[in-house]
């Protein structure tokens, strides 16, 4: 969507110049495929909001997406070199620009959030959300449990723990929040278990894509498979896992045609539209 | 300050447990000066407002202090062993983990202040206040300055701008959240210049501690001396340094005397208190 594409680079913009400014930029304009965004904007137009409103919010949740890959991609975490398709932000400039980018677009997340054209409340409950759901409750934990894999994860509840954390809560975030902008704050915890759910389906689908494609194909290194983690895949087996994914994204769809002043149909759509997804 | 530790060791135990939190409370409660809540409650005091109405913000900004050391010290920036004479957050737990332990005091920092005990409005201007002076166009700028130091900054006039961006903006947060607390928000842009100057004195005053005291005494590697970086000494030479400390921590405390509603004789007494620190 070239419009959310313009409206995310101005807000970089507005920043001073910097070279970890230009981290930022180069990082967070690499063309990711704005699932969180979406989310939110397709949220907002099942409540009959106009998709502007989300703007402030839909931005600084992309920047949290991106903060949080940049650090992931670090030496002293996954040590990636490539993603999607370029060198990761510390093998375009250096490592330590790489931690300040990443640091910057978190916090200049939250100060686009509390600058959203919303009310108090709003703002508010807003930033609250994405606080806990990206913080050490949330996909930091996920983070954590992640790193500890290798040695603390062995079955497969572990690992949906991780997924919960570490994908589920960023992608729960954007659905909260748009309840929020639209007076439903009442479904704030419903959307949070729809998010959580489309989390583990993404992140199964993503297991199954990393042994089915090649780097090249894939758009990043394939470091999971290499660091022989447990994944999905070689827990359950790649049919298992793929039954699962598609119960589970079936299951999202079902449970947002349950809430109430809520036209379900352009978000069965974009979930659709995500479980077809070919990277 | 007993009763402040206790607060914030409290914020804590709020998050579930794990690794990463376990390296937010090794840094977060190792016995810091705890300058900047100091300033938040002072200025409370001078307008006559009640301790307690500040606690999540002091709480708040304390956790993007640490943050910042915690991301400071890691290999890749400036790679120090010890921090307030204990291993860094890297060394105790691993670089991975001290990464995490960052992110999640930043985020967590947000968290704190959006739930302060306050009105929506300050909660809101209290939580932008942090974001703008702790980002990319406020303290992360002022590292990323730092690191280009070596090849960037030759002159007095750059290395100040370190000061003001890097050290400045974390000192004024406190002294313009607690106007915003107080009622008094008409002084926030006073508030930031008074800690923009004050952070310059301070900055100054370590340096100048840096090449009198040893590691031992000074509780932190002196990597700066060690890597042969610019500082306020080697450029001014350590007499015209000390005036010009000297000279600044006069203009603050005056300045605290302008403020109308303000009684600045605490603010006085603690300032003069920065100035004669040891360590």
């Amino acid at each position: 969507m070239q419009r959310f594409e313009e409206l995310l680079e101005g807000k970089i913009d507005l920043l001073p110049e910097s070279r970890v400014r230009e981290a930022m930029r180069y990082s967070l304009m690499a063309g990711g495929k704005r699932i969180r965004p979406a989310l939110l904007y397709t949220a907002l137009k099942g409540y009959g909001i106009e998709e502007e409103k989300g703007d402030s919010f839909a931005s600084a949740i992309e920047m949290i997406h991106t903060y949080s890959l940049i650090h992931d991609d670090l030496p002293a975490m996954d040590n990636d070199d490539l993603r999607r398709g370029r060198p990761t932000c510390h093998r375009q400039f250096d490592e330590a620009t790489a931690i300040l980018a990443g640091d910057g677009l978190l916090t200049y997340a939250f100060e686009t959030a509390l600058k959203a054209d919303a009310d108090d409340a709003v703002r508010v409950s807003g930033a609250r959300i994405l606080a806990e759901m990206a913080g050490s409750g949330g996909m930091v934990l996920g983070q954590d449990l992640d790193m500890g894999e290798v040695s603390g994860v062995t079955g497969w509840e572990d690992l949906k723990k991780v997924h919960r954390y570490k994908t589920g809560c960023l992608l729960s975030a954007p659905l909260m929040i748009a309840c929020w902008i639209a007076g439903h704050s009442e479904d704030e915890e419903k959307w949070h278990q729809v998010g959580e759910k489309l989390g583990l389906a993404f992140q199964i689908q993503d297991d199954i894509m990393d042994v089915r494609l090649t780097p090249e194909e894939f758009g990043k290194s394939t470091s999971d498979s290499n660091n022989d983690k447990v994944t999905s895949v070689t827990l359950l087996g790649i049919e298992e896992a793929e039954a699962l994914m598609n119960r589970l994204y079936g299951e999202c769809i079902r449970e947002t045609e349950t809430f109430s002043g809520f036209d379900s149909a352009a978000m069965k759509e974009l979930i659709t539209g995500i479980q077809n997804r070919t990277k």
